[in-house]
């Protein structure tokens, strides 16, 4: 029924088989589709079950596979056919995906050939060594012994970006690995955005929010239960377990496996908080829904799954914040939370629910924010990185500069170095990760907007429990299409204009003052 | 601490890594053998976790894979690289390892180079159409529908074995593929033994014997407990958490990853029979001591984990039988089936405990059948198997034959031909593994009856709850040396002699005497 209707609303959604250059290319990405999905799914076992005394054993079996996928990506073969294609494949008589699959296939082709083996065999050495490094200085919040490892990143990250090539800035390369087409400068543009409503909703909260209070989500919650109710809450959203499985890791994540047949989340409940489980399992549903409904045809290629992390985290953000946030699909759902825990949360009722899953509070730590404060951590270490990369910050200013614009945007400060830039792994394998996540919020609220206009009883519908009507439409819309189109495209495509900060402002300036009771604006 | 006791035992069971063809031998090894841990993952993967919309782009995945592993296996220079080590390591510079290495090596490239494409397709194709006919005539009780597909199948065995090569009979090709260096005509000396001893011992239980009540092992047994069981018992025979763990899978099964440091087991609890689950983690466990077992520089190398299927089924029927179905290892572990379920086995006595495991009853069903019936049915398979490769025995007559021999050895006979001539998948690939079970208990009981030799208080060791000292001494003389001695060898390095029939007897009839209160012998 899914696959019917994406079929009728995709119809240049599929290659051009008949053509011996296409049939070729898409033997040659099947082979590495294939391959890399058992590279996941060696991945998700380590994750999942792998026994401890295996780890060494599985990193050589990995390395084995990287060098027989490494000959196969690199091949000159390869290269030559995607230049003969190059021309080609801009005329009418080849479909979008076409022209899709051979602007990712030399994208990736570029990357794995562009970098000398020296160069990958450093970056391993000294990405495993900072993280060491990073895992004892936080643990002894001792920056300084992290920081000659951090400065052998940025120094190996610059040799980098110089070899893939830029337009404008270096940074611009290392972003474009997670944000294909997306540019530092256009960066600062949307997230200037964002940081000014988020700064200035967050002082109104603080000034003249009513108070909110998340005490019903703390309490004993047994681990079992939670991942029940987890499963319960995927289905409701419609997440194909036909196509997927739930599991248990100790950190949460969704992976694919080259098609939109297999695609698994895990969880990790936290016994004494609630919201961990149930918000990080809508958190990967979102991540999973998107990755199901890539257009069959697109499978096994690097089509398959989202257009770009942002694309990927805006589906994630959208099902758990605009969605699994919300009022509306609580009024359906919540009854499924008091079964699970009578006695926990029998005598709450559904608004408190809500308004605890939505308490703003300013803190340290990324992972845990709230939608308001959220962006404002992700803005923190763009500015520092990108800094970092053009040589405008130095390493060892970074703890001051971090804690300075904590204050400044945040209003608080970290007491250590570990709870401050020490906090997140990310840094021990480079730079142009983190501004995913904030596009991520940013193209969810616009993608979210037309949804509600396209849908005026939109809340209604979400009340009475129907979420397959939201699901259609992004699978129609947005999700069938798969890495087809690149994230702005995408985002023109699904909403009719380019990424505007603009929306996701208005979101959250609207969901808040509801949550908080804050008096309409001037 | 076991590494260093196998380590110590073990000299001569490490590579000559100095040598320059030895270490490229063990570079193309290591990768064969990377490669094809990933497809065992995958084939885990598919009994334990794959969502069933996944089938074929699992099937796809595992088909490129193959192709990769095959362009390797018969690549020439790894045939050349062979041939020209065959003289020198037979020399005393080179270890058993070496010599063990370079024969598997070889076995395994002639096995890939021998038969051309053409033949290893249409292989693929039949054994797919006769696992369906199979499937299919099984439920509709309609051997003539299968027939046409066993005949095809018989044929290409027999080209196979053409193919392959064998110096006395076809068959032999076949069994070498399960048990290398074993032939029909020794086979026919060793189960004449077996044959005998059982119909005779079947016979005197069923005139004499005393009557055994199984019901306890009948009722409510909880799914998870049963699991929970499972895994304290696994534990308590020493089975190794660290380097493996347990699943849930449709049949259970014991899986390893190229190297003793990843060793899974999987149970299915049956709700209403305790002694399924219970029985299948030992039979499991024994598998996986054995591979967990090998010595360290063995790991990804055609030489980790067992010697051969026979081999194999020694350790599972060692552990299951000899061990956990004796009176002395409940002696020390029934508590905990007694903790496990105190309603069903609180007033269950630890000697009718023993006794219901062990009860003798002829049935029509392999799977289920007792010690002393089990070998019946697979000597009925082995000769049925044989007279169909050597053409003494046309596929018409199958079920004629198959309910003739029931009635000979085992005094009952089938009702119909799905639990008769179809009960089995094994023929829909091929002939040649049935008989691997048997040695395994013909093999196992030679261990076994060595192993007690060398500890007089063997029972009360096991009774005081010990394991270790069976698994330190299976270990050392036969575990750490995996698959470096063809099973003949390492029977006599274990035993001191050839495999020998009279073990089983010996043993067989000891034990029933026992269970069964019979009268000695003249």
């Amino acid at each position: 029924m899914a696959d019917a209707t994406n079929a009728s609303q995709t119809a240049g959604l599929d290659f051009t088989r008949s053509d011996e250059r296409i049939g070729e290319l898409l033997r040659r990405m099947h082979e590495l589709a294939d391959l890399g999905a058992l590279g996941a799914l060696a991945a998700w076992d380590q994750n999942t079950a792998l026994p401890d005394g295996a780890g060494e054993v599985r990193g050589q079996q990995l390395a084995t596979l990287q060098g027989v996928l490494h000959d196969r990506a690199t091949d000159p073969r390869l290269g030559a056919l995607l230049d003969g294609l190059a021309e080609p494949v801009a005329s009418a008589t080849f479909s979008d995906a076409d022209r899709g699959l051979v602007r990712e296939a030399k994208r990736t082709y570029d990357h794995a050939t562009k970098l000398p083996r020296e160069l990958v065999e450093e970056m391993a050495r000294v990405e495993a060594g900072a993280f060491e490094a990073w895992r004892r200085a936080k643990e002894q919040n001792d920056f300084a012994s992290f920081a000659p490892w951090l400065t052998k990143v940025v120094a190996l990250q610059r040799e980098v970006a110089d070899r893939y090539g830029y337009k404008e800035l270096r940074y611009d390369a290392l972003l474009d690995l997670y944000e294909p087409g997306m540019t530092a400068s256009r960066l600062d543009t949307l997230f200037a955005g964002v940081r000014d409503v988020s700064v200035a909703l967050l002082r109104r909260i603080q000034s003249e929010g009513a108070s909110v209070d998340d005490t019903c989500l703390k309490g004993e919650f047994p681990r079992d239960k939670q991942v029940a109710l987890s499963d319960t809450v995927l289905r409701a959203m419609g997440y194909d377990f036909n196509r997927g499985g739930i599991a248990i890791s100790p950190h949460p994540f969704t992976t694919s496996f080259g098609s939109p047949f297999d695609v698994r989340v895990t969880v990790r409940p936290d016994e004494h908080f609630v919201q961990a489980a149930l918000m990080a399992a809508i958190h990967e549903g979102g991540h999973a829904v998107y990755e199901q409904g890539s257009a069959p045809a697109l499978a096994r290629t690097l089509l398959a799954g989202g257009a770009s992390l942002g694309a990927h985290e805006s589906q994630s953000r959208l099902w758990e914040n605009a969605i699994g946030r919300s009022q509306a699909f609580w009024q359906a759902h919540y009854g499924l939370v008091q079964q699970a825990f009578p006695e926990q949360m029998g005598s709450v009722d559904v608004t408190t629910f809500w308004r605890a899953l939505n308490k703003v509070q300013p803190s340290l730590i990324r992972v845990e924010a709230d939608e308001v404060t959220y962006n404002l951590h992700i803005i923190i270490r763009f500015e520092l990185e990108k800094g970092l990369v053009d040589g405008s910050i130095s390493v060892e200013e970074l703890p001051r500069l971090w804690n300075a614009k904590y204050r400044e945007y945040l209003g608080i400060e970290p007491a250590t170095d570990a709870e401050g830039v020490m906090q997140d792994i990310h840094w021990t394998s480079g730079f142009g990760y983190f501004p995913t996540y904030t596009l991520g919020n940013l193209y969810g609220a616009q993608i979210y907007t037309t949804l509600r206009r396209d849908f005026p009883d939109f809340d209604a519908r979400l009340a009475s429990g129907d979420t397959a009507f939201v699901l259609n439409w992004l699978r129609e819309r947005m999700y069938a299409s798969g890495a087809t189109y690149q994230a702005n495209e995408l985002m023109t495509r699904v909403t009719g204009e380019a990424p505007d900060p603009k929306y996701f402002g208005a979101y959250l300036n609207a969901k808040f003052a509801e949550v908080y009771g804050l008096k309409p604006q001037a």
